[in-house]
């Protein structure tokens, strides 16, 4: 007999681009921990099973980062006058240096986890620092929260004083870390090139080796600024833009994850479509590190694949709900950048790529489908204004805009309840 | 003898644009009130007196909002599809004709002024609705919590299905309003046309004439969006562009404050430097509703006065520290959109236009000065991530991106302790 449970309240979820289907009263049944379906009222087969009611609450998916910093917590919200090479350079590798201290990396991780938890965020891909220990120490206050993806140790060899690692030791580390990482559960290992400027070729070649000997999958960033892309092209005169030094080491391939792509052009959004490569859209750091405003509706018009990130700390907001206004202002900025030609995203679109799009990267499929295992938010706004007026798509609305840590009564993650 | 009141705490205020004032472990002290200064040890004549230690609290200037509309509170975070024109049909006018019940009215407003004072906003210029007895209600309730500035009814006579008023009737009715408005102590009224679209020459000439006669401050709305340029431009086509429609009844004068400001060029520019307006710039509603950029750095280099405004419920924040944040993301995308031309606004910079430049408007001088009414809020930000190791100026950057109302601990108002 499967361990069955029943959940009862306004179930809101995006099972297709664009589209909010809701359910008012309905029940949402799982089956050891996966669903079983959603049931405007419930089977005679449930009957007797006792019935979480969430009465008027609202459960939605719960939320997907694929793209942030964890050693960057502490400096979250500071140093945002600086452009990103200087910010890297002044402020960044300074706080990440921190983490080669374990008792502090233990404390800054376990508030992380503990704060992105209770935002509703479920599962995420993080870059953790060069530190090995650090990154399994991350891995482990994630999985003990309920936090379920992938993390990474970063390698980075040149270019990042004070954290320029020597090139042979950072295989050896990575190699070591990948071993030790065999004993988390819901916490898996991703390859991590800080990004070219910051890798020699010789580690990147080793990294690719490894990625494709193992089936690891890879995640860096690509095109966020425009000096970072010149810079790369004097470290690659042979490649004729950005993506392709990760492409001659075999890194940008299936399920790469490849933040910001601010400057992307045609070609190289082809390449990222072609070998099914994310594109994690930073909103908020885009604006704050002045990177420029990527160009989301072109790439969703093209077919490329993208979700969401905080990228803290370069965004100053953890929480993906306000990642996913920001997506939304971002996009509004696009459309009166373009001359009020680009669509902007709405509401339900961009809830799409912060929930639905990002949880293909775990195997998932869009909205609550039948079979999949179950991660969700219960949204309790009762303290806002006339939320007993309103419909429930307008309370959905508007819960981005407002609604912060205090208002997610429950989470859900993997079929486990974790708050 | 002056009732004495003394605080410790780390204060920080902008006395100047651009630069902050921080004093680590020191005293402010009020005398009946007012601020009688700023000091690093309290001086002998204070010994005795009782001093409120907020500890490693920072104490700065509380918020400043030059443009909200209260009726539209329960809209916050809705509708947010919408250009302005649509918007305020489909949706707007509808909200603010509900306030014609008083006690739904009462429900609202005792809501917002608890909301506002909570998150530090001690001072106003708000858009009531066009009811009299509403708008009344709403002065009351400003100013049983604490809060001080402007409030008016609004004029709207025409394009305003389904809250045109009758032209007479609207004179009437503001005529009895300002009687009313009397017996107020820290709330007064403000003249308030809607906006151009909205106001007959009829109705715009006689509250030119009253605002004239009785020496009041008026507000209203200004080149906020195209669509509404050109419709201005078409009922007034004697007028050369959109301010000389306000200009030509008497409104266009010193301490109007005129919202939004997005499209304005040079000329239009220069006539509100000329005559002492008063911008209030709104940067959160101008991008959900896709207004534009406003020029905030072009305005503030020719010497224009510049404030911020929630605008709620164009703007989804309530909270000016947000708005704050807002208009530093907005300057950002500014700075995108003329290919980094134009300076971003720092954090000292857009802290100033939320306090010092704002609080210029109802008589007082930049920061915490010596004579001036005691507005502040307190804030305790020792549940966030590394604060006991941060200097005051990174916790007090950091603000603006990471507190909301759980961390203002304090609020005075008027030199009254609120919160």
């Amino acid at each position: 007999m499967p361990d069955v449970s029943v959940l009862r309240g306004h179930i809101v979820h995006a099972p297709v681009f664009g589209q909010l289907e809701i359910k008012e009263n309905a029940y949402l049944v799982l089956e050891n921990g996966r669903i079983a379906g959603i049931f405007d009222a419930l089977p005679e087969r449930y009957h007797g099973i006792d019935v979480t009611d969430y009465g008027s609450k609202i459960i939605m998916p719960s939320f997907c980062d694929m793209h942030l910093h964890a050693p960057q917590y502490p400096m979250l919200g500071m140093g945002m006058d600086l452009p990103l090479l200087e910010w890297l350079a002044t402020y960044t590798f300074k706080t990440e240096a921190r983490f080669s201290d374990n008792d502090y990396a233990r404390k800054i991780y376990r508030a992380l986890a503990q704060a992105l938890i209770h935002h509703g965020t479920t599962r995420v891909v993080a870059f953790a620092s060069l530190h090995r220990e650090a990154t399994l120490i991350l891995m482990e206050e994630f999985e003990n929260v309920g936090i379920t993806g992938y993390v990474g140790k970063v390698n980075m060899d040149r270019n990042s004083a004070p954290l320029n690692e020597d090139t042979q030791d950072s295989i050896a580390q990575t190699l070591r870390w990948l071993d030790e990482s065999a004993r988390f559960k819901y916490i898996k290992p991703i390859l991590t090139p800080r990004f070219t400027p910051s890798c020699s070729n010789e580690l990147m070649e080793a990294l690719g080796k490894i990625a494709n000997e193992r089936g690891l999958y890879v995640q860096s960033h690509l095109s966020e600024n425009t000096s970072e892309i010149a810079w790369v092209k004097e470290l690659h005169p042979d490649c004729q833009q950005y993506w392709e030094s990760y492409e001659k080491y075999g890194l940008f391939k299936s399920h790469t994850v490849m933040a910001h792509c601010v400057h992307s052009d045609a070609r190289e959004r082809a390449a990222m479509k072609e070998r099914n490569v994310l594109v994690a859209h930073c909103p908020d750091s885009n604006v704050n590190l002045i990177s420029g405003v990527a160009p989301v509706r072109v790439l969703l018009n093209e077919g490329v694949w993208v979700a969401l990130g905080s990228d803290i700390a370069g965004g100053a907001d953890l929480s993906m709900m306000r990642v996913i206004a920001h997506a939304i202002r971002s996009s509004k900025f696009k459309r009166i950048e373009t001359k009020w030609n680009d669509d902007f995203l709405t509401v339900a679109e961009a809830f799409y790529l912060g929930t639905s799009s990002a949880a293909r990267y775990f195997g998932a499929n869009p909205g609550f489908a039948v079979g999949d295992d179950f991660h969700a938010i219960v949204l309790d706004d009762s303290t806002l204004t006339d939320s007993d007026r309103l419909s429930v798509r307008e309370r959905f609305e508007r819960s981005f805009y407002l609604c912060d840590d205090r208002h997610i009564t429950a989470v859900y993650s993997a079929g486990r309840k974790v708050v």
